[in-house]
């Protein structure tokens, strides 16, 4: 009876693994009236964008910095318009940026699912008590989907 | 000569009657561009949810929180989403969650229609005073929603 | 080379004239890509829809209060969706609510478009103040939005 | 046991009865810790205050208009800091500013207590039905105050 | 070093027990810069507020409506004001205020703690999930607002 | 596998060169799913169009007035609509309404691209900081907008 | 009767006249209860602050960028802080940050005094037109606080 | 002239090392107008504040879930309250709750300062591109504040 229309979930954090593409089959395959947003996952583009196009710098914070503007653009616009938001901290990595996202959609008032394994536990317990949920596999984010969207 | 466009309506609260069919029913009837929105009303599914998706646990207190997160990505989600939030009191059960999503909603200076017999009146008096309309029953409610939607 | 989208126009006030099929004619005329949006104007049909739906009241003051929440379901959620907000005051009336209409739509940061005679520029002086603009005929709103909206 | 602090009521419309002044008394005498906001109410000073500052207009629209702003810039500052508005409507006078006052107060989500006699209640139902509370009289407000501050 | 400032506290909820006055013992005895905030607690008086100030109704629907305004004066003024707001589920009672409140303060970013028997649990999951804390006691709630506002 | 949707870009700022259609060029050409919103760029109709379409005014100041009122409606609808702001600023004349255009656009959160020469980069420092990007040519803000919306 | 309470007044804007020193001495003979912001206005340190504190940029651009930030800092709270920004554009210079500060203060809703001589009308037309009122002397804004704060 | 207030600043983030001290002496000896807010610092008081409190748990993953709830009172009520909020990150411990806070912190409007070593530079660019400002000793964030809050 009800149709709960389209859902625009951002996939947010780590970007050294196939978790993204498997939720993209995940989602795919249940069929779910999904629009899934993510950052740019290519590491050296990501890094290097801003001297791409606007020129050069000598010093690597800058070179940083205006990189992390033009990246800024895309994640902060996608985070606004996203539903769900879906956090993935992976083994290794500070993936403070990660952890940016998610506390920047936490105060939007955006659900965030978070997505790590269990030796994380402790260390993002505060994060964590600020999701509405935690998985551990991708799939069971499109479980946690699934029933969020589309179960009668 | 007006086009007031499609509205999303949510119906929130009692999940022990029929109440929400009868609503499809009546705007699928008279034709409204509604698209009507709503929680999950399978009360062992609802229940278990987060459990089941993402394991067991043996306090009954954290099997409901882990459910609950879940069922609040849906409901939250689709309360913010809504033009107009429609919530049930049925004759029995507490319903805290339906209250709960009625200030939810009308925080968020979304119209409510509350959906009630009249033995309620008294214990409902706070909630029936910010909302927008108290309807008895479900043919009324779709006779508010003809006229805020429809009426030329 | 700009698309600037379709917009949304609510037509707040006034309901004894056509002024509103006016602004419609010289819309569609003009060819703007604009979404009208109205409250009911059958004035029988506006104070009495809360008795109608919900039952009557002995009391008058209660019978007007039913039908005003109706009322606001659809004017709140019209003037939150749209994009510019037109308001008529008319010759005579009180049209309290209309004012009230305009000081809502400009907590909100709406545009808003006064219509009226010069004889209540004074009494309107404080809506014209908040208005971005003030017209006399429903021709001169026509052209408005055709610059706002379509103007290269 | 509850100390609720010192709240701010915003007194907008009708200047031309001492309605005021018995709020005022009223709220000394019970002892409420109540800071009184109100526009300018010195009615000449009110429509000449922008070409007295910032100089003479030839056109009377342009007169008002330049007043109406300086005046917007303390009402509309006052009601965002109030706690509460009081509305009153008079006997007699347009006062589009009030009802437009009142509808800027909702949408940000103020409670409105609209004053005025019963011969107006037609022709506010749409405030009063956004208000929290209608008055008759100051006294009124001042008892409705009271309860709302200060009763244990 | 920190100083953390004066907190302000709103106690929702149930009226039949002393758990108000113990959190205000406890409060004063552990010394903490909180301004407890409170509904009204008479609960005939509450309930008769309305037609008690601005006269009697014939049914008893809108006696009621009529004193809800007033209170929500107060409570929808308080909640917002407040930094923290703790909501008492009692043993019996619907109490679908309280629950309302819960989820208006939610919906405006509030913590909330929620303080209830555990029989309540089940029935209070979404709420309890939504609170940042959920206690059995008074006291229990006293040693978060310490750990909270004044723990170094 | 993501699909980020369409992006409403707004492009404010100078209007005497071609900088919006080269952009416009470099959109089309790179198939971005971009909908530019831009405001009146005709110099004479924009100035005028108060007068135009409301009447003549005597005096300059309102002559100015009633324009600026007609494309503010256009102008703060559309970066109100925009999910990303250009700002340029060329090499001559004062243009404050483009740096306006950016302040505004700031405290709504949306992400601001600039784009000058050079030599004005101590004089918008204030502005560039607050932007994600500074760009010197229109292909640069095409080659943002690219990797923002539609880099792998 | 009325106790309008003290007001927080940003004047932003121009550096090289003793404007800011005559609102603050009328203000204070006036006995106005205002509470005066400013950003720094020693230009020197204003454009060094940045690579004073935190060590030397050899790029200009990033020179100006760190001074930027920590200029925001300051300037942006105190836009949020105050209930009034007075913005002055002096004869020369491009003061795009004024016009900035103007656009950001209106987007939050904050009313704004511009305050330039007249042969800036026409190129500040967009901006006087977002303000509430326009004057031409400090003296003039000192009246027009006069009257919004204190007169009776 | 100008009387900037009393600032309130939060320091976020590292719990081992003497930052947070270094910066309230700074402060004081500057004599700065501001308030310091802080989380708990205490670890093993912050980590057990849950199940001390509200009992034992079995699951460690709730055992953290309780405490980092209580914590989270705390923490977002400050940063909510706080006009600047400085984010320390150390040498080591990945701190996923530091860049947690600076993302809520910016979502919010609110100025971030991050504190950090230059080896984090790389790691950190997204979240110091989201702040005003970069320092590298608590000195350094002292020089900040002085400037923002207090130099003429």
């Amino acid at each position: 009876m009800a149709q709960n229309g389209t859902w625009r979930v951002y996939l947010a954090g780590g970007i050294h693994s196939d978790w993204r593409s498997r939720i993209a089959d995940g989602v795919r395959e249940a069929g779910l009236p999904v629009e899934l947003l993510a950052p740019v996952t290519d590491h050296g583009a990501s890094d290097d964008v801003g001297v791409n196009i606007m020129g050069a710098e000598d010093d690597k914070f800058w070179h940083d910095h205006k990189g992390a503007g033009v990246n800024a653009i895309r994640t902060q616009t996608l985070i606004r318009r996203a539903d769900v938001v879906v956090v993935r901290f992976a083994e290794k990595y500070k993936q403070w940026n990660a952890a940016f996202d998610a506390g920047f959609a936490v105060a939007l008032g955006k659900p965030v699912i978070t997505l790590h394994p269990p030796e994380h536990d402790h260390a993002l317990k505060e994060i964590d008590r600020a999701a509405m949920a935690t998985a551990e596999t991708p799939e069971q984010v499109v479980e946690v989907l699934r029933y969020a969207i589309a179960k009668d």
